[in-house]
């Protein structure tokens, strides 16, 4: 039987020279690699208790919305800035040169609430971190995060320490 | 029981001044009105043969894949220019002030396969027409297009004539 990691197709030097991009386009395009895929993270936080998924833009959408429909779970959306069109809050966060900022809308959740972060791939956490901190100012409690793919050589999990990580796919010292 | 259009909100002048917003994530930070959307739109398109699901980035690949993990089918990626890692063909189209593109991965699918675009809305159709266009470029055949909205006053059904269209919620004169 196949592993979600033989789905994933890495391309050299994208989107700069150096970077070995993990592309998931492949996990997905394959009817068996995305029941895979979503099954995996379902089955990897099985034993979570959470109310809410929040899924980031883009990618962590495409994972994120299968896993809260076979969940029977609400999905909220973060997105960047002045996409949502309702009341958001938002939170900002450094970028390699620069800095971005991430929305949701103000009514994504009730206070108190228990949000599982959905996302593609943890790199060095800086989004994660950033999802986190904008979940919490909106009075969520972040339940836990669970990525398809964890990049352990960018230190991500150490970022988030204290926060549960669950990833399918690991990509260490490749 | 609650219909889809009862989850949707309008959200009054967004982006721009005089556009109604329908806005979707009120749908889907609704456990059931999550349910109810995907399992409607699966069901609108129960009779039709296709292969392949392709989802418009970036609210397309809320209900997109959703809609292929569900139907066991493989999940393509549509998206704006530059976005996408592997190699790809594009297709420019009108907006309003300037132009924009669109892209899929090359091995998205085998040649002649039949191809349902998804999205969440369909207003004048032109990005709809840009997406067949794309699809059609890369030798699949479009089975239909499938939305979650339709606003008829803005004849997207009339852009893309030949082509079946099949819409949940549809907001007219209104």
């Amino acid at each position: 039987m196949k592993d979600v990691k033989d789905y994933i197709r890495t391309i050299p030097d994208f989107p700069q020279p150096g970077i070995q991009f993990r592309d998931i386009t492949t996990v997905i395009q394959d009817a068996d690699g995305l029941q895979l895929a979503i099954d995996s993270m379902c089955d990897k936080v099985s034993d979570l208790e959470y109310d809410v998924i929040a899924g980031a833009e883009s990618r962590g959408f495409v994972f994120g919305a299968p896993m809260a429909y076979k969940a029977h779970k609400p999905f909220v959306l973060i997105r960047k800035k002045g996409k949502l069109p309702g009341k958001t809050i938002s939170q900002s966060y450094d970028l390699e040169y620069g800095s971005t900022e991430i929305e949701m809308h103000v009514d994504s959740f009730e206070k108190g609430a228990r949000v599982l972060i959905v996302d593609d791939l943890i790199a060095t956490g800086g989004t994660t971190e950033a999802m986190i901190k904008l979940v919490e100012k909106l009075g969520g409690i972040v339940a836990g995060v669970c990525v398809l793919i964890e990049l352990p050589d960018l230190k991500g999990r150490e970022k988030i320490a204290g926060y549960r990580l669950d990833s399918i796919v690991s990509f260490e010292g490749e």
